[in-house]
C-alpha cells in the first residue's frame, strides 16, 4: 500500500509539473501575441498563430494522466480534489492558448491599419492578465490560498482597465472614421485579455476549493478586503 | 457489491438529470436574452440579468455530486469517463449562463440606441447556438456520437454567420457614425453567441470521448464529411 501511495504522489507531482509547463507555454504565447501587437511584428504574430501544437499536445497528455490517476489510484479527499482540479485547470490553460491565437489574429489585422494612438492600456492589460495566470499557477503549486485570493482581486482591476479601454476607443471611433476598424480589433483584444483573467480566476477558485474544500464560486471571498 | 453498483447507476442518472435541468435553464436564458434583444424588451433583459442564481446553484450542486460519486464509488472505465465528463459539461453550462448575462448587458445598452437595420443574422445565430447546445446535451444523454459529431459541424456554420455579421456591421459603422455604438454591441453579442457554440462543441467532444474513449480534440473528426 505504501508503495502505491508513494507512486500516487510521484505521479501527482509529475502531473503538476506538466501543468506548470503548459501554463508557462500558454503565458509565453499571450506575451508574444501582445508584444507582436505592440511592436507590429508580423513574424512574431505568425509564430503565435502557428505554434498552438505544443499546448494542445500537453492538453491531451494531462487529461490522460488525470484519468490514469483516478482509475488506478482511486484517490480520496485532498488527493481527489487535486486531480479533479488538474482536469479543470488543464481546460482553462488550453483556452488561454486559444485566446493567444485570437489575440494574434486581431493583432495581424490591426497591423494592416495605421496605429490608433499609443494602444492605450492594452499592454498593461496584457501584463496584468499574464501576472494573474502566473500567480494562479503559483498558488496551485504552493497550495497558497492567500495568493489565490489575490488573483480574484486582480480580476476587478482587469475589468476596470477593459471598461476604460472600451470608452477611450469608442471616443476615437466616433471622432475619426479611419480608426473604426483598428479600434474594433483593439476592443476584441481587450475582451480576449479579460477572458484570460477569467481563466486565471477559475484556476484560483479551484485552488481555494482544492486546499480548503470550500466552494468560493458565486460567493465573495473576504468581502471586507 | 451489486447494490453499490446499482446505487452508482442511480446516482449517475440523477446527476445527468440535474445536468439536463441546468442545460435547459442555461438555454432558456440565452433564448430570453436574444428575444429581449430582438424585441427591445428591457423587462425581459432585466430578468436575464437578475436570474443567474438557479444556474449557479446547480453548478455547485452538480460539482459536489461528481465528487461524491468519485469518492464513494471509485468508478472505472466508461463510468469514470461519464463522471469526469459531467464535471467538464457542468463548467461549460455555467459559462453559457454567464454568456446569457453578457448578451443581456449588451442588449440593454443596445436598446438605448436607434436599432441597426434588422439585427441582420443575430437571431439566426442565437437559434443555431441554442440548437447546438440542445443537440450536445441530447447526445450526452443518449450517448449518441453521431449527433455529437453533427454539433461539431454546426460550429462551422456559426463561425460563418459570425464573420458575415462582422463584415455587415463594419460597413454600417464606416458609413454612419450613429451606428457605431449599437453595432459594437451587436458585434459583442455575436462573439458571445460564438462562445456558446464553442461550449456546445466542448460538450460534444466530451461525449465522443466518454462513449468511445477517443480524444477528438485538436483533430478533425471524419474530415471527409
Amino acid at each position: 500500500m505504501e508503495r502505491v501511495v508513494r507512486h500516487f504522489q510521484e505521479e501527482l507531482e509529475q502531473l503538476q509539473a506538466r501543468l506548470l509547463e503548459m501554463g508557462g507555454l500558454a503565458e509565453e504565447r499571450v506575451r508574444a501575441a501582445v508584444q507582436g501587437l505592440s511592436t507590429r511584428d508580423v513574424d512574431l504574430i505568425d509564430q503565435v498563430l502557428q505554434g498552438d501544437e505544443p499546448v494542445n499536445e500537453l492538453h491531451v497528455e494531462i487529461d490522460s494522466r488525470c484519468f490514469k490517476l483516478l482509475a488506478l489510484h482511486q484517490p480520496m479527499a485532498t488527493d481527489l480534489r487535486a486531480v479533479v482540479s488538474a482536469v479543470k485547470i488543464n481546460t482553462d490553460l488550453e483556452r488561454v492558448g486559444d485566446l493567444a491565437v485570437n489575440i494574434a489574429e486581431a493583432a495581424k489585422r490591426y497591423a494592416t491599419h495605421a496605429p490608433v494612438k499609443k494602444l492605450i492600456d492594452l499592454p498593461q492589460m496584457g501584463d496584468l492578465a499574464q501576472a494573474m495566470l502566473r500567480d494562479a499557477l503559483d498558488s496551485f503549486v504552493r497550495r497558497d490560498t492567500t495568493l489565490a485570493k489575490q488573483v480574484l482581486d486582480e480580476d476587478d482591476r482587469l475589468d476596470e482597465l477593459k471598461t476604460k479601454i472600451f470608452r477611450e476607443l469608442l471616443a476615437y471611433m466616433l471622432n475619426d472614421r479611419a480608426t473604426v476598424e483598428p479600434s474594433l480589433d483593439l476592443i476584441l483584444i481587450s475582451r480576449h485579455l479579460e477572458r484570460i483573467g477569467d481563466h486565471a480566476t477559475n484556476i484560483a477558485e479551484d485552488v481555494i476549493f482544492m486546499v480548503s474544500a470550500l466552494d468560493v464560486r458565486h460567493h465573495a471571498v473576504n468581502p471586507q478586503n
